[in-house]
């Protein structure tokens, strides 16, 4: 077992990015609840769309030889000899010298080869005139045109979005093979931390924070969170829950407890695992030096800050785009945009700050000011519409300078 | 009662924003459900946050006049009296040459008044020695530093994101107070629908995508949605089910059952309401002309067309932004980028234009092109990267032509 000195930023990017995705068996799901879920097999369809002839048009279905000629004053006439609504399956076949009404969406009768809009028509009775001319194939959608049977419509590995489920829907496909979603174990650790279902604050005691916050940011990566519960900061409880975490997860983040003062367990307890190899002990970023990832056999370990704007900042700056992998989620691309300094910010050297910036207007111009409260405090988070980055070895920025604000 | 003639978009947009918000009531739900709803009444904190002095670092607490002097070659020596891990609450206050032990995080002890850093202490027994001075209030986390008692840490009418997640539940609340999600019964006519669960597929018949598709559209926009089921085009079955869902919820949408043909009932399933106000019938666009927006008494009644491509492209791109002001949800910015039109395309003179088309690079550089299938194809949503608007006048966008396509 080895552990690593703290890495830079780009190191434990690129770290990440060599593990592969986690192998992840199939679910057949219904299909109402397919939005967002990664599809397992290539999806193709059993049938044609549409499975039949059918009318673009409110109009006359016709033999389009028998309108040739047509025009306003040179009106056809046509035997009516059937309504056909969307829905209804035709009963007659056209003749020579026949026509039925159609509506949009309904199935064009056998023998039909085309369809004069109702605008171009007069009817009376059973008799129908017609003053335009069609060439065969006008208004008629053709069986297959939306989707040709045996075709693929959605392939291994891609996003359900809505217009896929539209498109699997037309198909007449109700169930579907999707990736299991990971299973992520989720674990507050700290003596300090209480449930929000706590009614009593005692001095030193905090409220948890992570047990929603984190939860919830993990779900929208595409996996699927199992809150663990809030861990005392003791070495039997700890291992005891990574232990069954491990067993029921393919992946466990904890957050807490990677602090170098005392109360630093979770290293020592996964030294008692056999398999485990600490890939990384420490970014050297801010906030969130003392991040520690691990793999356990297949299984993977993630150990993030405890201060919920340090997990919560570690999370969206290195974490989210690896759970989204795992997920076979698209990557998130980080939306940024240019600004000016308003005020100079101090950094830590040798360090890769994320500094949480708030956008204010300065007569008219929008400028980046610093957030002044840290990772200590949740409202930095709150207060905040994005992070900058600082490089290692700025410990400046001045007022002035340009800088791409990271939007959240 | 009155029936208007088709509008233009820009007057449909204005109609929309004239509608005031559904008025809804409060609703208590727990904390975790809390993510994306939106407050009802402001939130304020009964706690100061922390609602203890607490230690930024790792370190002894002292009594910061104590260390006065310090240097690394006149080292001051204090009596350790205690150690505080996180989460403890200090049983000892400090007196003059004292100290405690205090974590990160930890309670900061009574008379104590700042804390040195662990790394210009050495520690032999009960012995400290401190090689630094600090000044008061050094390395200490004040109460109230992050919310202070009373404070409103979200107003009402705000949406309750990630970051605001966290701040409510470190204040320690369980409940919040959330609008009620304004109810939206949705409805399919049409006789030539089948859910995707029916097995035969007769001649004439389709499956019906909008139960789907649309279900999840509006539930994303902050609604819920009761979806009623397929109806057929028949007076009776539609009188009854729109007295139902007038009962039963604050908007209903109906998608099909608006075409100028046969068939088209909705109007006159309207017509026997005493108190419907047909605000819109027919809004100049293509796809989705025939719309009808009606209020009946402080319900909204709307009708979307039946083809799923319309039904979609209509709701992004006049409705999504009405509903999701009915929930409080923030509006959705339409992001747009310009790009040459790679090829010729053609338009109806009279009717605005929302024309599906996708991106292809050719030479390397991005060029529009439209979709070929129409809105009668469940694919010409699902091929499209977005849209591009074409005016009412314009009958040709030529190739070489720069348009902005806004993305889906």
């Amino acid at each position: 077992m080895k552990f690593l000195k703290a890495i830079q930023v780009e190191e434990f990017k690129k770290l990440l990015n060599s593990i592969p995705k986690i192998v992840s068996e199939e679910e057949i799901i219904p299909l109402e609840e397919g939005f967002n879920r990664v599809v397992y097999r290539d999806i193709k369809s059993a049938i044609n769309v549409p499975h039949f002839r059918k009318s673009r048009m409110d109009g006359y279905a016709v033999i389009s030889e028998d309108t040739f000629g047509a025009e306003e004053d040179n009106l056809i006439t046509l035997n009516l000899i059937e309504i056909i609504s969307a829905g209804d399956s035709p009963l007659k076949k056209i003749e020579k010298g026949q026509c039925s009404y159609v509506a949009t969406g309904a199935a064009i009768p056998d023998n039909a080869n085309g369809v004069v809009m109702v605008e171009f028509t007069e009817r009376e009775g059973d008799k129908v005139t017609i003053s335009k001319a069609i060439t065969p194939g006008t208004h008629v959608i053709n069986i297959g045109h939306d989707v040709k049977k045996g075709d693929t419509i959605c392939e291994k590995g891609s996003l359900i979005d809505l217009p896929t489920l539209g498109l699997i829907s037309s198909c007449g496909i109700s169930q579907i093979s999707v990736y299991r979603k990971p299973i992520i174990s989720l674990i507050s650790t700290g003596n300090e931390l209480l449930t929000h279902k706590t009614q009593k604050l005692e001095i030193g005691k905090i409220y948890d924070v992570n047990s929603i916050v984190l939860k919830k940011a993990i779900e929208n990566t595409g996996a699927k969170v199992k809150f663990l519960g809030i861990i005392k900061d003791n070495f039997e409880d700890l291992k005891s829950i990574i232990d069954k975490s491990l067993k029921e997860s393919d992946i466990v983040i904890l957050s807490g407890g990677t602090s170098k003062g005392e109360g630093d367990l979770g290293p020592q307890v996964l030294e008692t695992y056999q398999n485990v190899d600490i890939l990384v002990h420490g970014v050297r970023i801010k906030p969130g030096k003392p991040l520690i990832f691990a793999k356990l056999g297949q299984k993977i370990l993630i150990i993030l800050p405890g201060y919920p704007t340090s997990a919560l900042s570690c999370f969206y700056v290195l974490i989210e785009n690896f759970l989204r992998r795992m997920s076979g989620y698209p990557l998130k691309e980080k939306e940024s945009k240019e600004f000016e300094v308003g005020e100079r910010i101090y950094s830590t050297v040798g360090r890769h700050e994320f500094k949480t910036v708030k956008i204010r207007e300065i007569n008219g111009i929008k400028k980046i000011f610093p957030i002044k409260t840290g990772s200590e405090a949740i409202s930095t988070i709150f207060n905040a519409d994005g992070y900058i980055e600082i490089e290692e070895l700025e410990s400046i920025i001045e007022k002035g300078d340009k800088r791409s604000i990271y939007f959240f």
